[in-house]
């Protein structure tokens, strides 16, 4: 294996930052990356089921609602739904949902919104044919090919926002990884803090229990100068509601529906829907499933403030019947990635998908299955791209190196959609012309003029002959990765923010810490 | 790094094959791949480009076949220009053809056809919503992780012949190694012979010269127990023909173009446009020059022959303006990979495109360089795919252990086209019903019937977890690749030759070797 330290000197935890600063500058010369922008996909997105189909999809789903309804565990949200005039079986904690309802509420839903962190700068808006791209969210590991795979920490998961800080082709901030030696009652305290000092761009937070998402948003909001209520009146944050499917809400998820929700933060109702596990063995089911607790979900939401943001997920994707693992990455989420596409579009949902994949390690298999899924996500109409970067093992482990080769494949993208321009000017008739057949192009006044920009720059990417790469010590895509990685971590450089915020924070986190935290139930 | 003999006793190569055919029988289980079939692509093809823009091109394209024109290095071709009209320069071997020429070639074009090898079930038709896939063709070294990077040799071509015939997923056979040993002039009889013996799908012919395609079509007639007048009547190989961008064509390909269509035989025109270099450094310009030289050629085989088969190629990339270097696999490919196929469909041609990638090592960069401009050269529309399986290091080096990812991502790309089938039949209404909320699908009667078959099989990715996967040696994507490989050459089977017709081949190659065979000018 090649020499990793290559890179930057010094280790990837929070002590070694001031020598690996100073060992970047040694260096003096930082990662040549795209600049932060909004990104908008300008290509038709991608149709492999008819308008018909769709409809099909569309009306099971209203018959499932109103005929079979859907369980989900909260008293609340049963008294919303009954209010509404849903069948509600008390005892079954059951809904059964009239269509008049679900598309009532189908009405009240915006198509897209904005969401806008500490540093207005950094907002970006869901929906349309706009595109972003988030971390990682939630593996309880983390890994890279010097330290190995071992439980996530604080200091990993603050390097994990660092590095999505530094990128600017990461746009919103996952979880990237569990730290899992912070109690759990204080865990979400020290993680929010971390979202906001090592970052500026939009933090999430999870929906775990009805206090936990008031002491976040309350930090979100202070970070913004404003008040809950404030912060209530404009988007800054998001949360996943995954379900238990089939046709099942549990607590957290229907209390983190609801209260996102009257705080005016957008949730992504995510079924997680699995082909012959939470699902009948066919694609179609797992799409039919996946709509119908989507939405399920969001009539909730609509119930509770008409107009809350919302963002339709899907998880169309199978198990490996003969393991009965989950089969991310695998040629059906491809289909599942764009199925779930024409499905959002068709409610005129902005959609979420995600970068896939299952492998063990950083190698051929996680990149063309991470390449894969967000190919067919992005031609899909994706417009938030969740686990954009670091996810490993099917979401089990973050992975530092493979969250660079991910930035690589993501830049890719932004590149892919740019369109090709086409007119008089870069036809360049005349500069054919002049050179004539035989001659070559590299040294003509715009070759000259515009070689720095004229085409993609790969981070990871090589385009060395075999001698060369071979002298240079023949290290491989992942090991590249690892040095960049490093050489990030080197170069990154924390965002200011106003002391007095700051401090407000910090003394919120303590009184709450004091307090005890926020047990789970 | 894990044993890499795990899977198959003994070597690669011929002498080693008895041993390990008893070798897997007594492994007793073949590998698990999809059957043979001829794709066909039911998704409407990726639009990135305008129809004007499109328009903009083809015209820009008239302009300079009439005003610069392009030079071809072939007294006989300026001859066949010179009679239908176009103004021709002996003395710089320059063509300006008229756009009224070039406009009656491409109406006497087709939009597809079939090629059919020795074994008709092993025809492929090209052009239409069809796709096949074709190996890699024409790196001078091969490699193996096992063995490492080599010149390439009979005994390597033989084994890739042999993998290419054993993975059903591969319709054609490139050339994917030089047989470097062998010395030149007759080389391409001991490649046909390979060709035909190791194989029965369709094999490739190179444009070296006059006699060699004689001698090549001789040897593919006879395998169809034709002579070479019935085989010109039936299209049973191919050819792609590169140009000398910009603007230029040499000898052979000029001899190519006429030879082969004066056969019946196909080739497919490629201009190697490489922006920055052989074009202005804009994808724009690279699209017109290939699409200029790409006209040019193709109106050459149909002045020769009008209704000879062609392929409208192209390969409109960039150079790394830094290094000079090709930027094979960036993602100015997936832009140049769709928008030379929305160009194939302006003129109803059918269309070739690649599996690219730059990378020196089966690693990530490798992966993800290949699965971004296979699935964007897919979803533009591709008919041919070339350097489907084996392609590295930019197509210097031809790998078995890249092969086999690639046949994985291959089997990817046909299951994406199997379309999703929504019905009522698999929306499964009755099954979600009973099963009902909460409840699981891993017992029904259709999961239990389909679980073998109802999704797809991996070769090279897993669903293991990380701690079985850690146990069982940690082998990465590429290592798995190698064990099969070595698997499937284990498993292989010469396909049946007819007796006499094996005979005449061996006899005909005996007796051009006698004559010396047929060195290169």
């Amino acid at each position: 294996m090649a020499d990793l330290s290559a890179a930057a000197p010094g280790s990837a935890g929070v002590a070694g930052r001031e020598r690996r600063r100073a060992g970047s500058h040694r260096r003096g010369r930082a990662i040549e990356q795209m600049p932060w922008r909004q990104l908008v996909n300008p290509y038709p997105p991608a149709r492999i089921v008819s308008d018909d189909e769709l409809n099909a999809i569309h009306l099971a789903s209203l018959d499932l609602l109103e005929n079979v309804g859907v369980r989900i565990f909260s008293a609340e949200a049963l008294d919303v739904f009954a209010r509404a005039g849903a069948a509600v079986d008390h005892a079954d904690h059951r809904v059964r949902l009239g269509r008049d309802i679900v598309t009532a509420a189908l009405k009240t839903c915006i198509s897209s919104f904005q969401l806008t962190p500490r540093n207005p700068a950094r907002a970006v808006t869901i929906g349309g044919n706009n595109l972003a791209f988030a971390t990682v969210l939630g593996p309880p590991y983390c890994t890279d090919i010097e330290r190995g795979r071992r439980n996530g920490n604080l200091a990993d998961y603050a390097d994990f926002i660092r590095l999505a800080h530094y990128f600017n082709i990461i746009h919103l901030i996952g979880s990237p990884v569990e730290a899992v030696e912070i109690p759990v009652p204080v865990r979400h305290l020290d993680m929010a803090l971390a979202n906001l000092l090592h970052t500026d761009k939009v933090p999430y937070v999870f929906c775990q229990s009805r206090e936990r998402i008031r002491d976040v948003l309350t930090m979100y909001a202070t970070a913004r100068g404003e008040t809950l209520e404030e912060f209530s009146k404009r988007p800054g944050t998001y949360s996943i509601i995954n379900t238990n499917s089939p046709l099942q809400f549990d607590t957290p998820m229907a209390v983190g529906i609801m209260d996102m929700a009257r705080f005016g933060q957008p949730v992504i109702i995510t079924p997680f829907t699995l082909s012959g596990a939470t699902t009948p063995a066919t694609l179609a089911s797992g799409a039919l499933l996946a709509n119908t607790e989507a939405l399920f979900g969001i009539t909730l939401g609509q119930l509770v403030r008409p107009g809350a943001p919302v963002i339709y997920g899907a998880h169309i994707k199978n198990i490996d019947l003969k393991t009965g693992a989950p089969a991310y990455g695998l040629p059906e989420s491809f289909k599942g990635n764009q199925l779930a596409g024409q499905m959002a579009r068709f409610y005129g949902l902005p959609y979420r998908s995600s970068n896939f994949n299952a492998s063990n390690a950083v190698d051929a298999a996680a990149a063309y299955e991470s390449q894969g899924t967000t190919f067919a996500a992005i031609s899909g109409g994706v417009n938030l791209l969740m686990h954009a970067a670091g996810w490993l093992e099917g979401g089990l482990c973050a992975s530092f190196d493979k969250f660079v080769i991910d930035v690589e494949m993501l830049q890719g993208m932004a590149c892919y959609l740019d369109p090709v321009r086409i007119d008089a000017e870069t036809l360049a008739v005349d500069e054919i012309t002049q050179v004539g057949p035989g001659g070559h192009f590299f040294g003509t006044p715009r070759t000259i003029a515009t070689y720095e920009n004229a085409f993609y720059s790969p981070l990871v990417s090589i385009t060395q002959n075999y001698g060369a790469w071979k002298e240079a010590g023949a290290p491989d895509a992942t090991t590249r990765a690892h040095r960049l990685y490093k050489q990030a971590l080197a170069e990154y450089e924390q965002p200011v923010i106003d002391p007095a915020i700051r401090e407000s924070l910090e003394v919120f986190v303590a009184r709450r810490k004091e307090e005890g935290g926020s047990p789970l139930n």
